[in-house]
């Protein structure tokens, strides 16, 4: 049994604030420091070049891949992690476009990520041969997929809503169309249980920065099914995807394994906070966090419809259709959300009017629960949200 | 006149080493420690997302990329910081195809970074459409560009031999056949004084943590000359390069900036240290460095070439043709680097034969480079290299 109490003391959370925020940012592990300090003045420091094998820098991409596979479902040596999100999505999608290089059809939803729509579109110029990106509602990607479409690129967990799509019928689907699958986990992994290898996933990819806390513009990650790693085109295709990365070819060859999904240097600092960071969920079982996220989740959505008739849920009321967020739709959201903020109580607005909350159980408890229920409460009964400061509209990420 | 005395102060380098590889990963700057706590404890810790605003996050890759701008002669708001340098020449280059649509020949050299040339292959894979590469001699590079070029990629000074291109001759004669340069200064910037905006440059990359000190795997910057700003297709096209980032919009739309090179949410621990290492450069004039290096570099020359007459010197003779490092061919090179390195002075080696050693006046003097000269010809003398131990072949990056 996963003991919550003891994940929430390895975070570092200012006194007094309830932050529901974790599915945007996490909040920062308190091991982090000392790792920093330590790589600092053990490794860069003392090492320096020599530390890219004696303290192995090189070959965190897998190590830390490995660890984010195992929230996600993947069997070690089929995660690697690097770059930014964006760059993991063009990635998947370059490569699983030429897995069916007859087909022009790119399917997403017009609920995803505008960045990876936006990825898309620059691979779609680049490939500039007639390529189309089809964006449905997200409720119809389903039916949309036919013998027509190449690839399939959407987010399992909405980041606006927290509506789930059923990976398990899109892959079945997808393959039985011919397409491929590119799967963004962003609000996935550390959220709710995923299990890419038993679903039959082609291509995933992620970030850490949100539930797994490794800190802001913490590295992507991407997963690639094993059956692909030897056929997978790597079109980003850098010197630390190739097969003999010291050999100074003047020609690429791709790694035989995940590894040529690496692309160019990474930044060590970086991946020591997120080493800390993954090195929390060893203690922690996907089956307890879901479990626990759901019951914060109802508890929530109860007191808030129970205090706040004003709200009207975002989210799927079935829990099992939700990701690990809960949206609340509120014509003044922006405005009361600054005062949430001002109380507080973390968490944050997406346009035009849906106020997000983040339910992150290593860190988040019943409690908090209550404490940002009674304090939202409050706000909406004295309509704190109308005072001018609260109401001017601020630029949030 | 800068005081590199001073400069040398602000490095933690390991009592009783001589660093001379620089070049390739530099030394810690003694204020990277309480750069990166107070990043910590007083940003990502009690700012958590807000940050982003308060803390000014967002807007790093433009700081930051202003600071590495002065050392390159680019004028502020032409140069930002993010990503890998492998990405960073795909941007580039992308880019600069999508300029010249008509053309269809990269023009290169066998010289260039590898990586480099990989990016290039897998852009030309995506774009399918009869690109060729052309990697003559660096020699020859001048003698190859004409009206059948789109863009000429090289890197200013060679990674291996020190080498210098001459970027004037090769901007002017690429205008004049209407092409489009991309300079890759990895090893000009922070080593040679550069003036991308006076030499009409078009693009610009290159890494940050070789003689820009920002520690292993520091993130890369991208500079497009103001004239292209408005006209230049972002093909990673991600949400940090769009003209409304928070607005969430589903199609792209670049910024009208240099921040159209923008992709993905950038690590900001890795910025922090990247920050107080250009802070260091503040100091100093790119004149005062680039005669330091010289001199210094004459003296290494003069000294190995007396005492160690086993050694072929690798780089130009002539200073004016030589970046800040200084190669050196011999036949056991690998072994006698290894012997070095195990007596405190680091360099490093490039296969088949190749000692190099770089010569970084922020924190090398006379006194290391007769050091250096000294131990050399002990190792050389004393044959030291034919102990097993240094002979088997080691991975170096």
């Amino acid at each position: 049994m996963t003991d919550f109490a003891k994940t929430r003391a390895m975070f570092d959370i200012p006194e007094g604030m309830v932050y529901l925020n974790g599915n945007s940012l996490g909040p920062m592990p308190k091991a982090s420091e000392p790792a920093i300090v330590s790589f600092l003045n053990d490794e860069w420091k003392t090492e320096l070049v020599k530390g890219w094998n004696t303290r192995n820098w090189f070959m965190q991409t897998n190590t830390l891949g490995d660890q984010v596979g195992r929230l996600i479902g993947a069997e070690p040596g089929t995660t690697v992690v690097g770059d930014t999100l964006s760059i993991k999505v063009f990635q998947a999608v370059a490569a699983g476009l030429a897995l069916v290089p007859d087909r022009k059809v790119i399917l997403s939803d017009n609920g995803n990520f505008p960045t990876d729509l936006y990825m898309v579109e620059g691979l779609m110029k680049l490939k500039a041969d007639g390529y189309t990106l089809q964006t449905p509602e997200p409720e119809a990607v389903l039916d949309c997929i036919n013998e027509s479409v190449a690839v399939v690129m959407v987010t399992e967990v909405d980041y606006r809503t927290s509506r789930k799509h059923d990976m398990k019928a899109i892959i079945e689907k997808a393959h039985s169309c011919g397409a491929v699958v590119v799967w963004d986990l962003a609000h996935s992994a550390g959220a709710i249980p995923v299990d890419v290898d038993g679903l039959d996933a082609d291509f995933a990819v992620g970030c850490t920065y949100k539930y797994l806390n490794g800190g802001p513009g913490s590295p992507a990650f991407i997963y690639v099914a094993k059956r692909l790693h030897e056929v997978v085109e790597p079109a980003l295709s850098g010197w630390y995807g190739h097969a003999a990365p010291f050999a100074f070819d003047v020609a690429y060859r791709p790694a035989d394994s995940i590894e040529r999904m690496r692309i160019g240097t990474p930044s060590i600092a970086a991946f020591k906070l997120l080493s800390v960071a993954l090195d929390i969920w060893n203690r922690v079982d996907l089956n307890d966090l879901r479990s626990r996220s759901i019951e914060l989740s109802e508890l929530f959505i109860r007191e808030v419809e129970k205090r706040c008739p004003g709200l009207k849920l975002a989210s799927p009321r079935d829990p099992q259709q939700r990701g690990s967020h809960v949206a609340f739709r509120f014509e003044h959201g922006y405005a009361c959300m600054q005062a949430l903020i001002a109380a507080g109580v973390i968490g944050d607005f997406r346009a035009p009017d849906t106020m997000r909350f983040g339910i992150t159980p290593l860190f988040i408890d019943a409690e908090d629960i209550l404490r940002a229920s009674e304090t939202l409460e409050d706000i909406i009964e004295k309509k704190t949200w109308k005072q001018d400061h609260f109401r001017q509209r601020l630029q949030v990420t």
